[in-house]
């Protein structure tokens, strides 16, 4: 793709200057944008198919709405590169996702213009209805909107906003961008009802006759602003899901025509109370490879904007396997063995590559939405029906369903295996997807199990362990990108449990680590050792229940030792070991290493952990610092 | 009410000795289950009102299903008190919510007729899918049931589960049971969604047609069928939000009316797929007192059984004031002072005390439903909007919100308080409200303050501090129950942030104490120095962050600490003070009590406390021990 000339993209850096266009200029802005997206995203990879598919409906409410004064509130904010550009950060729209550079998501603290800070999914209209009634209690008039994707109204929190929107008067506009995904195929009933909507031959004919001869539009207004009741005994409300709970329905609207976005959007300023617009677009719009295979195209990394060559694929046959895969491949030998296994995904069967038992056992897996809580509830339920799941969640995300864990697994003492997958540092995703708390907030509950493999081998024992009966909940934590080792496919074996490894005897002072972070540390223990410095280096393999034959002997053998791990230090498994040392009266102090207690922003991971000191430079610091330490004494 | 000659009860202990009855018997054993309910409650407090609610629903369950090998999922839990009376428990029944006892909410480890523990909202339709999911995966049949309140419905982890199941095949049959009640009134959106279905003309002509006519139940089966699509185009259909989600309607029906009840639930068992059944009961049916006042009556403690007086009642006026109430009382204060205030509640206005605010400032508090999730990001939206949110939710009830603090508050430092309700240990509703996980999985997010008072002034004096702009999210846990002073209503000040209180100082050791059992340290210390032993003893106020100063002074002048708090040992406040000792290089051992790695059973609080050895007499014969222990050095 050559780059063109721009008639409109370099002269509008506002919606201001947006909205002194003409509305038939609008469009031939949009395909700038779109081209702008594209080439950028090709050499500074980001999420290109969520992105185009919103172009329009971008450019149409900031056309419409008078941002920033007026609030748009996106859901989960992957979207949100059109509103970036056309809001003053198109000349920093190259250092997104870069350490110190934009974030790939919308940030209240970036520009005011980003009403509400995202990065995951369904929140968008509890957010944007607390600003509305901010508004109502204040007695400030501004237009709310949240835009939310068909794949997050999946998600509880999404109806819990909309129940409790729909019950209130204020006003807000839900604009539901429907474009049957997620990141994957979108699934539910929910999904198969909006379909219904939008081909049934009742709603093309309401569509037809409101939608596309928008010239007519003040019918609807006249129609919908005559009283509250106007459409309760009208065709319309008695037959829809949304207008059952409350809120007015308008569309379905094609959501890459401009002309009729603008004009409703234009309508639906003057209609007060809660309303939602149903759009379709199209995930990658305007960018052929992209609309072919939207799941790969989600987040591509580099390509070539003319072949549409993807650059990660040419490297994917060489080097280690990424553990997404490592696991992917590894639960089918496993389900092979044992009729109990089922797998479940919340959403991401590509992103934790459970795609592959899917497509070998369909009938024993699930994906079973954007919903993690229901995620680990129906994996208790399947699990009390004497089956043995594996729970495939992101460690960020396990945050939904942080009491699910606790009351329907972890209390009920069920068997579920939970695999943590981009656990630690996630790197340019940033703050909202490091999975840096899993370990602090996992290991204050009682009957649980947490594990973290140094390596791909370790990931398929401690895979192969988890699936025999008794052990309850049983978390395995690994990291995203690829492992360490080419040979993964190794037999699997049991692993005791809470047993963890000594890499390496030593005499001056002891590592302690848990992880994929093991392997920074073995480095350094390495080059230590180059420099005098002997370090027993032990891989703790479980943050909990900790080895306690390996601690003993650290207590004994050391006076200092150094923990390490992929996550937050406050609460963490250096927090658990110094708790062992204290109740067991050891004398031994322990540096801690890992994310100290801020939120980790977006950067590469290697950025990351250089930064908080623990990639193998890092560690290498502090032994080269408590020997010293050590020998001054 | 006098204790009558009962016809059935006695010999009824399982569902196999009721399926011997003939159906015209089920009434009158209804009516002897309910009075035998109402009597024990009169004298062993526990949930009245709902388990009154679904008697005959209970007894024509296990009329017409074959438990425990078809499956019965409560929702919530607190209605199964006639579940367990029928399946074997009524002989001790009487020992429920006690220490060693049976729990008030059904356990599966407690019975075979208990099919999944539940203790909290909205886990039910997840679990029955999951238990339905696996008999179809392993080829066994059985009928599996859950049994969901409307209040529940709010909880968006019940309409992920309809999402998810309506989209699958699976045979599970979805019992709402509607009584317009969650602990207060239900609100939102679905509530009167139910609500127009059941008073439409429309709905009624269909009700009595099909239901109040049941001598032609046939009917129904015939025309549901015939097809999947049978009723696709048929009146029901079209109108229904649950058939929306592709779950059969059924419904509405009078849930005391046990002849329909019974045979509705045959028809239903041989209608495939997902299906819904809509039940109309009144909470506290049968008796009058608690039909009246519902709300009251959900729990009501002892009363009398002929006048319907309630004993808690008598003493409200006696003694210092529940912690709830002088919340309640406080933020009215407060929001009279700054019309920033808004008070937001899921659900618990009476529960929390905000009806308080709620009944002053109607436009300014917020009951949100069942919707934790939801509660918080409103509130955080509220703030984004120039707001200053008071969020109360009931510790163990915020576990469902965890996400949304962190991402959605904490990340964007939006200033909003979150009142903890009932942390700690709670008592008789056992292991799944104890509220002892909050603190631990708190303080490893970054940008939070914890803060606990001791007392009912430093409430005051918290909250007064939260509410000033610029502290993002500020946390102020505190205990179900009374307080400890009568005078509570002082004036308010600000407390610097992280600052804690030297309440004695001593020589021998010292007790670091958070929040209301820093009143059994004292207790305990003062004892102590009866004894000869001089114990430091500070109120720490906050566990995030740490009063720094006042620790540097005990890593000084100690060897020896105590920590005490109402929450679990491990990742708890005294977890973060031992890593403060370590990070500053003190030889300072510190003796932790707690909540030790177990979920904490029913009881009273002060048999748990005492279980715990955090009461004053456990807590003096740790400072005992220790004080020997050193003089033994």
């Amino acid at each position: 793709m050559t780059k063109k000339k721009t008639h409109y993209l370099h002269r509008i850096d506002n919606p201001a200057a947006l909205r002194e266009l003409r509305p038939e200029e609008l469009s031939a802005y949009s395909r700038e944008i779109r081209d702008f997206i594209i080439r950028e995203l090709s050499c500074n990879p980001g999420h290109l198919g969520s992105s185009l598919g919103v172009v329009e409906l971008t450019v149409a409410l900031h056309y419409v709405f008078d941002t920033p004064h007026d609030k748009i509130v996106w859901d989960v904010g992957h979207q949100a590169y059109a509103h970036k550009i056309l809001t003053g950060r198109r000349d920093r729209f190259h250092t997104k996702r870069k350490l110190g550079g934009l974030s790939g998501f919308p940030v209240m603290s970036e520009s005011p213009y980003d009403a509400f800070g995202v990065g995951y999914a369904s929140t968008s209209i509890s957010a944007a209805l607390g600003i509305a009634a901010s508004d109502e209690i204040k007695g400030e008039k501004r237009q709310v909107v949240a835009v939310i994707g068909d794949g997050s109204l999946t998600g509880g929190l999404a109806y819990e906003g909309l129940n409790n929107a729909g019950a209130m008067h204020t006003d807000l506009l839900v604009i539901l961008n429907d474009n049957r995904m997620a990141i994957d195929k979108n699934v539910g009933a929910m999904k198969e009802y909006l379909l219904s909507i939008t081909s049934s031959k009742r709603y093309n004919k309401l569509k037809n006759k409101i939608w596309d001869n928008l010239d007519k539009a003040k019918w609807i207004r006249r129609q919908i602003q005559k009283t509250g009741d106007a459409l309760k005994t009208g065709l319309l409300q008695q037959s829809n899901l949304f207008e059952a709970l409350n809120f007015r329905y308008f569309g379905p609207v094609n959501g890459h025509n401009m002309k009729s976005l603008v004009r409703v959007l234009r309508d639906l300023k003057e209609i007060r109370g809660p309303k939602l617009l149903h759009i379709i677009t199209e995930k990658g719009h305007g960018y052929s490879p992209a609309v072919e295979n939207p799941s790969l195209w989600h987040a591509p990394g580099k390509f070539n904007t003319d072949t549409g060559e993807l650059e990660d694929h040419s490297d994917r046959q060489n080097g280690p396997m990424r553990y997404q895969d490592v696991f992917g491949h590894t639960i089918i030998e496993l389900a092979e063995q044992n009729p109990k296994i089922v797998g479940i995904t919340p959403a991401m069967p590509s992103g934790c590559s459970l795609y592959l038992m899917m497509e070998r056992m369909p009938q024993r897996t699930f994906d079973v939405g954007i919903a993690e809580a229901h995620a680990v509830t129906f994996s208790a339920g399947l699990s009390a029906g004497g089956l043995h799941p594996f729970c495939n969640i992101y460690s960020s995300f396990m945050q939904r369903a942080y009491d699910n864990v606790i009351h329907d697994v972890a209390l009920q003492k069920l068997d579920v295996t939970f695999c943590l997958d981009r656990a630690g540092i996630v790197g340019e995703d940033g703050a909202t997807h490091q999975g840096v708390f899993d370990i602090a907030y996992f290991r204050s509950i009682p009957n649980i199990i947490i594990a973290a493999p140094m390596n791909e081998v370790e990931l398929r024992h401690l895979m192969f362990t988890s699936q025999q009966p008794g052990h309850g909940a049983f978390v395995i934590r690994y990291p995203r990108g690829r492992g360490v080792v080419k040979e993964w496919r190794q037999p699997m074996k049991s692993i005791p449990i809470g047993r963890g490894r000594l890499l390496k005897t030593g005499s001056d002072l002891a590592l302690l680590s848990l992880g994929n972070v093991g392997n920074f540390a073995a480095e350094a223990v390495s080059k230590a050792q180059e420099q005098g410095i002997s370090v027993e280096h032990i891989d703790l393999r479980f943050a909990k229940p900790l080895d306690e034959e390996l601690l003993h002997r650290v207590g004994q053998k050391f006076r200092q030792a150094v923990t390490v791990e992929n996550d937050v230090i406050a609460g963490g498994v250096g927090s658990a070991v110094l708790e062992f040392m204290n109740t067991h009266g050891y004398n031994c102090r322990i540096t801690m290493l890992g994310v100290p207690d801020e939120f980790p922003e977006h950067g590469t991971p290697e950025q990351l952990h250089h930064k908080y000191g623990f990639d193998a430079d890092g560690i290498l610091e502090t032994l080269i610092a408590l020997s010293a330490l050590d020998r001054a004494h």
